[in-house]
């Protein structure tokens, strides 16, 4: 008899026969409900699979990373499904998972109406229930090919006549079949929670000169509780989305006619972003920085030498022919600029480091279809800057920055981040640098950087650069997404391109090494960051007008204009309200302009020579002179920077 | 007898044969040396001209701006003459006069080396004292070419083929001969103080695919007095010339890897740039103007509604193509953004004016040989602001810009200025707007304004853009010449074409006015300009470094380390010289980098706990503490900014 020997998830070696399906050699687990798939030697498989040699087996829970993923594959396909049967004609094409969820892109003439997703959803819930089972089949390309040509799938067809391999996948579920590599649940019974969240146009293959596809799209959870928390986070998340907030509160407005992806500050966002631009370059000036200001193109010569231009072109805009074939090109990284500087000068290890900053305008090549408000631009200006250092500083470069950054979060309030070292994978000599002892050196640096900060870390093997790897920090959001905002990226390729020198102590010239990083990110992602994680209550500090002045009557105008006076003197950002209009309805506006304060004036104040400040949440404060009211005011900057 | 009735320079009438020469009618004044040249009826004539018409005359007198530039045209014939009797077979193409002198560019093989200059000038000595007679002739164009053909002047018949008219002027003087309008000295002996001052290679015609010339520059004055004068101030501005101080002084750089034309500040210029940027936004927003940060390009189709696209798009940079053939350009002016954020909104009366500011980057095409250091660039900040503002508020708020200039240049010093306020021509119907209504009303708010801040001003006809009349104020460099630094410019064109609306007080809608106007101008011709104003001497409260602290023995770091952080913490820019140099020679060093103050450190300072602080030009400041040298420091900057 032909047996495997099989390493089951708690160790346990068992020995079956070859060609035992997984899910008959512990079907008590196998079939709880809460194991969706299984990894055959670490890469996931349906739990039908039959086991051909020895492998080491491990389960995948619904609520894991993969499980959730096999989840939401099979709720598309669930989706696809009900489609098909109600809307007979309509085609499928692909259904890939997504962040949180999934979506389908059908061939269909018109979109579907909100009336027709509930029914979508209805029916869905019909085959769940019918608990169908899920079932995989084998067969040739041309054979399936043929199938689908059969069924009047043309886009099928296409994508069957596009793949490489000979024999091909596909999932059958009741009288539904569709072209996937799997795996896939059980049977539909195991899709209990989902919601379909919103339709779309997409074009076939992405390409706008193709014809216009329908999406629809759609989350999946284990359980309904957690289908219901995440819908009324999606909610939050809505409230707080940056594009809406931005409008209401008048920060930022982006214009067809000047272009899509380059947003136009308008006058309190661009105080904002004033704000932020002086915060970051006075904490870098004082911490050895030196900004400068360099052009926003250069010569395309510049970015061949950096390798930007073979390896970065299509994220860069077309560059702009000049007299004599010259050609310039709107930078899209300010690295070569920085480089250049360094170059222009000679420099001794008594020099090192040097440290330059710049407050740096870049320009990005994205497709129209991919910019969203200030998170996907064409245009951003990045809080970058570039150290030349010798080997030997480089950790405490690296310390350098890892403690700038904690001082720049504690003053933003910024508390939900973690840090993520990002090395190579050892094993791809492609996407790194072959150079062992070069990454070895490296990471351990980092590594050391982060303990000598004494935080903890997770490591990502493969995430880092070509050329080096990096410490990014990353910040959570409401949906428990991370995103990096911060980064320390390790670089000895650049150094070696631009042949950087520096004389050593014996009179030797060497190269230095360059760190880039970036903490406060661009001046648009963090904008959009800080409008959605203060759901658009800028701190005091951050605040584009700080005190809203608004009097009972016409009667305390005189007063209220001292009292503004005093306050803009004192370097506070005022507004007056001299409307003749009621009370409440001047205070219920400076609450939706969210305004950290408004300041109310009636006879009483005049009398007294006080004002009555009113916080944003709704807390009165007892009347107080200005002087009191601004040792207030600097009081709680000082609570809310961590410094008080 | 046929007789003409001459009206002289003193409004006498006198009747003269037609045919009269000029110099015949008062011969004691036309031949006083001092009058180079006459007038008929405003137009400059030779003083050997015949009256053929009833007219009126003046003189040129040498000294004038109209007698300098005959003076220096015929010094630049005196030179071509020189230059052809020493160099036989060089060839003569243009030669115009420019400010403070002339140039003539000759067709030779190789350049003219100093020692031939030499001989040029000692040839030209010699013709001036041979005070050879000038002349006029005209001849057919026929003849003209026939005659320089025979000569072998192969430029000077290109040069009279292109011309139009049938008859065209010659000046002979000796056997030299040239073709020329004139008018001219009446002979060589007028010309008594001339210096060749430079050579350079020049394309015929402008034009880099045509053959190279030789040019030589030379400069011509009434007086030996006037000259040397004029010499001595060349010598102070090239010592003041911005490019050879910005490199002495680390201010920034130009990279031929980059770009020419895109300058880059390094930290000591980017500092002071930062300093402006500060300066002028704070002042801005305190007198009501919001700032606003906007994209630095835009599609075409903005700039075609603008009327940049068609009237000045030789000046742009060419457009980049994006996908469905959308185009983007760089922008060469801020005021298309600024009037889309303008048009964002909805506008009533009780809202305007509305001053929206910003430091805009543009671009601007230049060919590389116009390029400059910072004074001729192709990318730059404006210190650019549009007030939209109701016709009844242009002169209030004229008047605010012209108090912020005041208030601006008193900070930074500068005295030598003067108001010029440029009109339309109203004869000129092609050039300006045709609405004489619209100009007269205009023309009028703009007197109006300078009149009520009380200064006096310059009117220049036919100097006003085309859609508006404006005030340019005036600064005086170093040799006297005077270039615009800020305007205030009324337009009523652009709301128009832009169909800008507010909501009036009797509900119908609008136009509103724009003012553009730029106080300190772009960053870059600024800081050009600031550099030459303080020869690099820059004031305490705008230099980069405004502190080095310099020990005498290594046995003082500590209390230098300790004096430099209480400096900086108190906000100053301080550098510490730590290596171990004699103190003379850190002394000399930080005075050769202007910084305005070294404070130096002894054992007598570390004793008492007092620095001993030297001022820039050399005077030294009794030993005092720290705080006390702070309270200089500050005091100080306030009698620089004319606060104290």
């Amino acid at each position: 008899m032909d047996s495997i020997h099989v390493t089951l998830p708690d160790g346990k070696v068992v020995e079956v026969q070859r060609g035992t399906r997984i899910d008959e050699i512990t079907p008590a687990i196998a079939t709880n409900g809460n194991i969706v798939a299984a990894k055959i030697d670490g890469r996931p498989v349906d739990l039908s699979r039959r086991l051909d040699s020895d492998c080491s087996l491990a389960w995948v829970s619904i609520d894991s990373p993969d499980g959730l993923d096999v989840l939401r594959h099979s709720t598309a396909h669930l989706m696809a499904q009900a489609v098909q049967s109600l809307f007979p004609g309509t085609q499928v094409t692909i259904g890939p998972t997504i962040e949180d969820g999934f979506y389908y892109d059908f061939k269909r003439d018109r979109s579907f109406t909100p009336e027709e997703i509930e029914k979508i959803e209805a029916r869905m819930e019909e085959i769940a229930k019918a608990n169908l089972k899920v079932t995989r089949e084998e067969m040739l390309r041309s054979q399936a090919i043929e199938l689908f040509r059969r069924m009047g799938e043309d886009y099928k067809v296409a994508i069957i006549e596009d793949l490489p391999d000979e024999v091909v996948s596909l999932y059958r579920q009741g009288d539904w079949v569709d072209l996937c590599r799997g795996p896939h649940v059980p049977s539909t019974g195991a899709i209990k929670a989902f919601k379909l969240t919103g339709v779309a146009g997409a074009y076939w293959r992405g390409n706008e000169k193709n014809e216009m596809l329908q999406r629809i799209y759609g989350t999946a959870w284990p359980t309904r509780q957690a289908l219901k928390e995440h819908l009324r986070l999606l909610e939050e998340a809505k409230k707080r989305d940056h594009r809406k907030l931005g409008q209401e509160l008048g920060l930022f407005m982006i214009s067809d006619v000047v272009g899509p992806g380059l947003p136009i500050w308008l006058p309190k966002g661009a105080m904002v972003r004033s704000i932020l631009e002086r915060y970051i370059v006075d904490i870098e000036r004082s911490m050895g920085y030196q900004h400068v200001n360099t052009p926003q193109l250069a010569r395309v010569d510049l970015y061949k030498r950096s390798g930007h231009w073979d390896h970065f072109k299509e994220n860069m805009y077309p560059p702009m022919e000049f007299e004599n074939k010259e050609e310039l090109v709107l930078r899209p990284m300010n690295c070569p600029h920085h480089i250049t500087i360094y170059k222009h000068g000679l420099h001794s290890y008594r020099d090192l480091p040097v440290r330059l900053a710049e407050l740096g305008t870049m320009y990005r090549y994205e497709r129209s279809g991919a910019l969203s408000g200030l998170s996907r631009v064409r245009a951003m200006t990045l809080n970058d800057a570039h150290i030349f250092c010798l080997p030997e500083q480089i950790q405490a470069e690296t310390v350098g920055v890892l403690r700038l950054i904690q001082r720049v979060y504690r003053d933003f309030g910024l508390k939900d981040y973690w840090y993520r070292l990002s090395l190579r994978n050892p094993m791809d000599k492609a996407n790194f640098v072959d150079n062992d002892a070069m990454w070895d050196g490296a990471e351990g640096y980092l590594r050391q950087a982060l303990d000598e900060v004494g935080v903890s870390f997770k490591e990502a093997v493969g995430e880092a650069a070509y050329y080096g790897p990096k410490i990014d920090v990353q910040l959570n959001d409401v949906l428990g997404h991370s995103e990096t905002l911060s980064t320390v990226q390790l670089d000895f390729y650049l150094p070696e391109r631009f042949e950087l020198e520096y004389v050593d102590r014996d009179g030797q010239y060497k190269r230095p090494v360059m760190i880039h990083r970036g903490v406060i990110s661009t001046m648009e992602r963090m904008m959009a960051f800080l409008i959605e994680h203060y759901a658009g209550n800028f701190p005091l500090w951050l605040a584009p007008v700080q005190v809203k002045v608004v009097t009972v009557t016409d009667q305390q105008l005189d007063y209220a204009r001292k009292v503004s006076a005093e306050l803009t003197a004192a370097g506070w950002r005022v507004e007056l309200d001299e409307r003749n209009e009621k009370l409440g309805y001047k205070i219920r506006e400076a609450q939706l302009a969210k305004i950290p304060y408004a300041v109310v004036i009636g006879d009483k104040e005049v009398e007294a020579q006080t004002v009555a400040p009113r916080r944003r949440g709704g807390e009165n404060v007892a009347p107080l002179s200005v002087s009191d009211f601004i040792q207030r005011l600097k009081f709680e900057v000082a609570q809310e920077r961590g410094e008080a």
